[in-house]
This record gives structure tokens, sequence and C-alpha cells, in this order.
């Protein structure tokens, strides 16, 4: 089994591989896909679009695993956002890759066994679990790849 | 000038298109892409692709008119359409088409000549710009049709 995780956003979008094979767990990349504001929206998201699909080239992740948007107030920020989440389900189902999404508690919880867990706690374990040296950077990344974390953890099932 | 105009849409997505040739407007076609609600989010936006994607391969549309989303309080049904939309202005850059975003109001204003004019008015001037016999039905094609007039009434300046 091999996760891709996304954090999604449409300036920084995080993006993270890990594999699952017996009880080993691997982290096989991480990074995040940057698109400059300059750029009209169309533009972005097909940036968005053709870097995701250069990752299904060169990772060939089995599952997918995409962060749910957690907007409550903001919704100037959260239509664009929802945006590219849009486009990156649609990549995935593209390349075949049955996709849940996980509200942040659901990442916590997984990853910590605490759905209250504080960011460092959650980054701490993620680093500890894929046995990474460091805590991944920047931020969408290690998001990506708690993400993709919890989809191992939490099973196969769909919701 | 062909615009492939969209009224976005998770559920109901009207698109229309219309040819502008000197001074000759004609629509070409069309219609309303539906998704059930039983499938997952996933499924939906492949759907919505893929149904667009043969659009392009009927029509070869060579520019795009895309309604904005003007939710301002109801953030829980604006999200799903902002991923259903994200997907549309994919769709349209893949395909190499210049795509403008406009308003309601631009709508209404370059459709009818008022920013205000009421839904029944559009719809009558959307049928008689383009010499249908009937106001085209569903609403969101209708919709999506004066969206592709907007686009050939307002010129070829991007937002």
């Amino acid at each position: 089994m091999r996760v891709l995780g996304i954090d999604p956003g449409l300036a920084d979008l995080g993006w993270g591989v890990v594999e699952k094979n017996s009880r080993t767990l691997s982290c096989l990349g991480y990074g995040c896909i940057q698109t400059a504001s300059h750029l009209d929206l169309c533009n972005r998201l097909l940036h968005i679009y053709q870097t995701l699909a250069s990752l299904f080239q060169e990772y060939q992740p089995t599952h997918g695993a995409v962060e749910e948007l957690y907007f409550m107030k903001n919704i100037s920020s959260a239509l664009p956002v929802a945006h590219a989440r849009g486009v990156v389900l649609l990549c995935l189902s593209l390349h075949g890759c049955p996709t849940v999404s996980y509200t942040p508690n659901n990442i916590k919880q997984a990853v910590t066994g605490s759905g209250h867990a504080n960011k460092e706690t959650v980054q701490q374990m993620t680093k500890l679990l894929l046995g990474l040296p460091e805590i991944p950077k920047p931020n969408h990344a290690a998001d990506a790849l708690a993400c993709a974390l919890c989809r191992i953890n939490t099973g196969e099932y769909h919701v």
C-alpha cells in the first residue's frame, strides 16, 4: 500500500508519499506545490494538476488521503482552496486511486492517539513513525505525510 | 469565436456553446451535467470532467466563460460547488481555452443592459439573442448560455 497524502491549498499544497510493507513504514518523498498569486486561477490549477500528475508518474501511489477543509468562517479564503481540492480529487480519480478524506481531528487521532494533540506533537509523531532524521519542512508537507499515515493507520474504509 | 459557457454546480452543472461569426450568433448546443448525490465526491468530479471532455471533442470551443460563485452565507453548499468549479477551470485550461469569470451581475448587464434584471428577463433575452424557439431548459443551461453571451458581448478581456 502506497499512499499519497495531500494537504490542500492553492498557494501552498503539501504532498507526501508513505509506503507500508508488512509492518514497515517508509517515507518515499514529500514536498510542497506552490503557485504564484500573480497567476490567474486557471493557470494555478493547471500547475497543481500537472505537478500532481508528475508525482503519480514518479511514485505510483495506490491510495489517496486528502485533508478536509475546515474553514468555518472565512469563505473568501475557503473557495480558492476548494477549487484546488477539486483538482486534487479529480487527479486521484483519473489515476484510479481510491481516496479518503480526513478531518484534522481524524489525522491527529490516528497519528498521536488524541484528536486534540497540538501541531508540534503531530509533527514529532510523524517524524518518529517514518524514521525521519528531522521534522519534514515545510509544515504543509508534514501535514500531508500525517494525512497519509492516517490512511494507513485507519485501514481501508471510505468516508 | 466559439464560447463554452458554464454555470457551475456539483449536482447540476449547466453548459452552453455559442458561436459568433461576424455579426451572427448561433447556439450550437446546451445541456446540464448531473451527478447523483449517492456517488462520492471523487466520482462526481470525475463524471463532470469526463462529460466536459466529451463536449470539447464535440464542439471544440475556443473560449470559456464561467460564472463566479456567489454564496456569501452558506459555506457548506459553496464548498462542493467550488470543487466542481475547480475541475471546470482545469478542464478549460487543459484544452487551451482562455477563460473569463463573470459575476451574475456582469451577466445580467451584458445580456439585458441592466445588472439588476430578473431571471425571466435574462432568459427571454438569451432566447431572443440566440434566435431560439423557446427558453432553454433547464435553468442551469439557460444560465450557461447567458454566461457565454456575456463573454461575446464584453469582448476578450480577462478578469
